[in-house]
């Protein structure tokens, strides 16, 4: 059968995340409605990041098997046109081998969160960003970062409901970008690994904003990791703020 | 009674426009009750642009005059409190003089229009962006706003229903600034003068588009112009791209 990767972009607001779900909507469910109006019997599909409730994606990664040949301009066209008026968004279709599997092949998934200190509420950016009203000191985040870099035991940092064969991954980047923005400031938090434990993003950025807020000293930060107790950990930030930016494969399939 | 100015970011979906009426969602009437729940028989408030149905702001300007002196810091976080959960929120309060007029005292609103050429439907800045989904030129368009700066009688760009006494004014900007975004490009109008006509900014950006299209001369914006007809206008294009960016005063009431 020939098969195809996606690339999608979401708004998570109106999701109950990536996952199909019996009685609630999720992503996968969209794109799957949007398939089976092309398609009978088309298989159920695979991602790279099973995002959360609430979560988005600017760049999530997804195959899909025909039964028959398509252009792949045409594919994305025709699940664009079924997916209205979910935001959810096709921003390419490629044709791929039968060996790329959108998860299995992943080598690494690329966060951002958007976190906005700001004392007057958020308008424009309302359910896309996480706002807190007091300032944030950047500086101690940074370094309270550098101590979650590389490979570690992350049980501090991961859901109780996570699923992973292992707490130990390595994580390759956590970098905090500031932007000044009118009355406020913004923070983005750049997050690489080759792959991520339940709510492991999440549990970081509540845990920094700890830190930025000034609650937390950056050795802190050290102290919990070093503790592997999920109990040691910051509070879980919420997941408006957080996107499932990129994912990157052996080959690239997509076109910048 | 002490008078304050009030900067206002507000996302425009859910308004009727800025302007109070009688039986519709408006800014000021969400502005006017927040205040109404400060101080009784608060006087009714001016801003600097009367925005349309769907038009956003990141920075309206309007005052208010209260019965008693008010920090200003305590007047917005009061306000902030009271607009919840409308999306309006004021960014700054300041006390200003008795000769402070939002509307009059002004002597430059600042627009800017958000235009997105795309072939996959936004899902994030739904709402916020004009999408088209064919691609833009934007020399032609540069070439074709030249045409339109200084001062003109406006006649063509401007709404039937315009209330203006004369139909001439005087253009400052009319800047297009491309940004590559994945898979499409953004296209943002910056838009300064002393004063608009009713749906100038508007009638501009639906007439560039169609340059940008190649559906259009950059010349013919020079010929609709000359033509002082509103027929030669081109399509007048819808609000959610446009946002009052900024007004200026002879002296700067809000801190950047």
């Amino acid at each position: 059968m020939p098969r195809y990767a996606l690339k999608i972009e979401y708004d998570g607001a109106p999701f109950a995340g990536w996952q199909r779900q019996a009685d609630q909507p999720s992503v996968q469910g969209a794109v799957e409605a949007a398939l089976a109006k092309l398609e009978r019997d088309v298989p159920s599909i695979a991602a790279a990041g099973r995002t959360d409730a609430g979560v988005h994606a600017l760049g999530q990664v997804a195959h899909c098997d025909m039964a028959k040949a398509w252009d792949p301009f045409r594919l994305s066209e025709a699940l664009n046109h079924h997916l209205k008026p979910a935001p959810v968004a096709i921003l390419q279709a490629v044709a791929v081998s039968d060996e790329f599997h959108a998860r299995f092949s992943a080598l690494e998934r690329q966060y951002m969160f958007r976190l906005v200190s700001r004392r007057a509420p958020v308008t424009h950016d309302r359910g896309k960003v996480w706002q807190v009203q007091h300032p944030l000191a950047l500086e101690p985040m940074q370094r309270a970062a550098h101590y979650l870099l590389g490979r570690h035991d992350f049980t501090t940092f991961r859901a109780s409901i996570c699923q992973a064969a292992s707490p130990v991954k390595s994580l390759d980047e956590l970098r905090i970008e500031a932007i000044d923005i009118p009355h406020g400031r913004e923070f983005r938090f750049h997050v690489r690994a080759r792959s991520f434990l339940h709510n492991q993003v999440r549990s970081f950025v509540g845990t920094l904003e700890r830190v930025g807020a000034g609650a937390w000293a950056p050795e802190d930060v050290k102290a919990a990791l070093d503790a592997r107790d999920r109990t040691a950990c910051g509070p879980v930030c919420p997941p408006q703020g957080l996107y499932l930016a990129a994912v990157r494969y052996p080959v690239a399939p997509f076109t910048p």
